[in-house]
């Protein structure tokens, strides 16, 4: 019998444990599932048959080595920065590794070995990176086959909250890591647009949005999402003139965003000792310039706004003017301005939360003719546990997972979901859980 | 005899090679100048009795231990990042560390092993950090001593070139380590005006200079500098209402640098794969918003000025925005702009640095005077080899080894210069060297 570990039962976990187990028996493979917390587990695997739950602390090296001997394929949700010693362990002992996360240099120079010990380590196969890169490769393969010339392809995705549960002046809820979402875009962005190289540093990022349209959705701002430029090469599309990937948010939450930024709210690199008794006035007014009490006068000096623009409302609504105590002895700001936040971008019980990606692609046909397509996808969630963020990030890496037990992923050494071997299966497998894009033709 | 190490025989280590050679045959000790480069280390030594030069590759673990137990005092030059290892082995092989660099949150973790050792850490003694706190010291604690309350304290502080070699733009050139002037100010500067805390991030750090007059030589811009609050325990003054270190640079350098820092060429945490040749041009008109190749426009845009401005004039005779090649396959944003800084801001042969520093006193007297009081100090450098900033760094240094191979300092533990013991006789014997601070009663 295979034994697949499953490390880290966070907020992403439910239906790729549910997936897995729904296929365990029948498959003759058993899923443990660990976690520095035995009850995050044991509420995840239910106790259903072939299934596990254990305390894994990942930092203690011999119980992480027995564990991952054991296993013939591991799956880690940890946060990305603690992937590498896992990564290491899998390598040694010869098994295979699925990450949602991006491929950091650490684990890029695991490539050689994992290849001579036979294994994969698939990386990049949940959302945002992962349907994102098989649903585009499909589509460029596609074009290829038929002669076709990609000219300019942008791809943009969004964790946001549904129409339905959208109660709050941003438009925004957290369906993911919260920590992610403050210090997110930091770190200058890298695109492509009509052949040349574009930088945006974080500073001016949020405030360099554009608006993207979805039909039935209506607009939404979309921001620059790390490094685009890479993204040629891995595609196979070297030769392309504009090349973007996006993160999109409700309209206006980028504009917002970007006062935090230029307040220095998200700032996640000092170590502030508060004083006793600090409340968020405190902490706004130690970054706004100049100094009194009258905090929405100098913030919309600060902002060049007016106290009844919407950007201004967005900002007074978190309650970072008001005179709550910050509560930390010790902190950076982004620690702080996650604090507030936890409190008000709520998921609530009843709340569903929505996924929207869209590629655009622009293409040059075979015969001579400009094309442009869209393909979005939308996907709303059932409630605060069985999120559309979960359901999308889980089950193309719980079917990765099912497609190498099986035998048919035969890939080996560090990969990425861009080749038919891997997309084919998922992406159609994805349609009979309600993943589906919708593909239409623009005007070019 | 006493054997002192000294490891990095860069740029500031002349007068400090220098002032101990010409102590060591008298005081009967030895000097060790270690280096990656012989040639380096012969240079400064020029073979003088009672000293040697050696090769040594600080990473290569044992040629590190053998060098360093063998000596009695290490000196580190080395960049701040690289201390650790070598304060590691003074703690354990019981040998006192003297670096001109910033106490490191590794450093400090040090500090009960080397008081259980009998070991001194000293840190912080070159010329900012280094004079800056040994002459505030001597004013802060004369004022205390006479029953005087401090209520505010700024201190600035400036590498510069003298107005006699002055012939560019920026006013500025390259006398000492050019990578820590492009990433100067990456970290959001924390300080305290009128009781109030105030953080300033780095994307307005330089458009938040203020005016610093110094006697004689004009008005120069200041920034503020890292973190001032800290500084309030190690000074013992926890009740001050305002605390600000600074550093200085030539009016209008802050507000020309600031468009570099919005552009985001200042921005060291990315790599990028520059295209085939690749200009400095086309490396601005990434960062620029827009397209097309008036880039005198684009930039005029950007920073809303005119051609004529002078902040204009200042980037344009940097040569960003014209066609020599980047000539870099790869590299951040930061080393390209460091690249081209390089070729322009040349010390020259017989150009002259200035170092400036001052600070502004503010406290109210035992009777209930309230008085404000300035002391300031400029040196004049003689060469590009003989700098004020190689003097004024490495004297401190070279008379704390003295001071402590003499017995005079007792100091055990992680310590930076702010009690008597180390700064009254340094002090004392820096203005030997014409090194003299000139104190003036301001109004109040």
């Amino acid at each position: 019998m295979k034994s697949v570990l499953l490390i880290g039962a966070g907020k992403s976990s439910g239906y790729l444990i549910d997936y897995l187990l729904s296929h365990a028996v029948a498959e003759n493979f058993e899923l443990t599932v660990a976690d520095i917390n035995m009850e995050a587990a044991l509420s995840k695997t239910k106790s259903l048959p072939n299934s596990k739950a254990i305390v894994l602390d990942i930092n203690n090296q011999y119980e992480r080595h027995q564990n991952i001997q054991k296993a013939d394929i591991v799956i880690s949700m940890l946060p990305a920065f603690m992937h590498f010693p896992v990564a290491q362990d899998c390598v040694t002992y010869k098994k295979h590794l699925i990450t949602a996360s991006y491929v950091s240099a650490e684990i890029m120079s695991l490539n050689e070995l994992a290849i001579k010990n036979d294994v994969l380590l698939l990386n990049e196969i949940g959302l945002d990176p992962g349907i994102d890169h098989m649903s585009a490769m499909r589509v460029i393969h596609e074009i290829q086959r038929n002669g076709g010339v990609l000219n300019s392809f942008r791809s943009f995705c969004g964790g946001l909250v549904a129409p339905e549960s959208n109660n709050n002046p941003w438009g925004y809820k957290f369906s993911w890591n919260p920590r992610n979402v403050i210090v997110a875009g930091q770190a200058t962005a890298q695109y492509l647009t009509n052949g040349e190289y574009k930088f945006l540093p974080y500073h001016r990022l949020f405030a360099s949005s554009e608006l993207i349209e979805v039909e039935g959705y209506g607009k939404f701002d979309a921001y620059a999402n790390r490094d685009s430029l890479s993204y040629r090469k891995i595609y196979g599309i070297e030769n392309i003139k504009t090349m973007l990937r996006g993160t999109l948010r409700q309209h206006l939450f980028c504009e917002a965003w970007h006062v935090f930024v230029m307040l220095g709210l998200t700032d996640d690199s000092i170590q502030i000792n508060f004083p006793k008794q600090y409340t968020y006035a405190n902490f706004i007014s130690s970054f706004l310039p100049g100094s009194g009490s009258d905090l929405v006068q100098r913030l919309c000096q600060f902002t060049n706004k007016k106290v009844e623009d919407e950007i201004i409302k967005m900002i007074v609504w978190t309650g970072l003017l008001g005179n709550d105590l910050v509560g930390l002895e010790k902190g950076s700001p982004a620690m702080v301005l996650q604090k507030l936040l936890e409190k008000k971008w709520v998921l609530e019980e009843s709340d569903k939360d929505m996924v929207v990606m869209q590629h655009v692609f622009e293409y040059t046909t075979a015969k001579g003719a400009d094309k442009k397509m869209s393909s979005t996808l939308v996907t709303i969630g059932e409630n605060n546990q069985k999120t559309a963020m979960s359901k999308t990030v889980g089950l193309p890496l719980a079917m990765a997972v099912r497609r190498l037990i099986k035998g048919q992923i035969k890939l080996r050494g560090v990969q990425v979901p861009v080749l038919p071997e891997i997309y084919e299966l998922i992406l159609d497998e994805l349609v009979l859980h309600g993943i589906t894009f919708v593909e239409k033709e623009e005007l070019a």
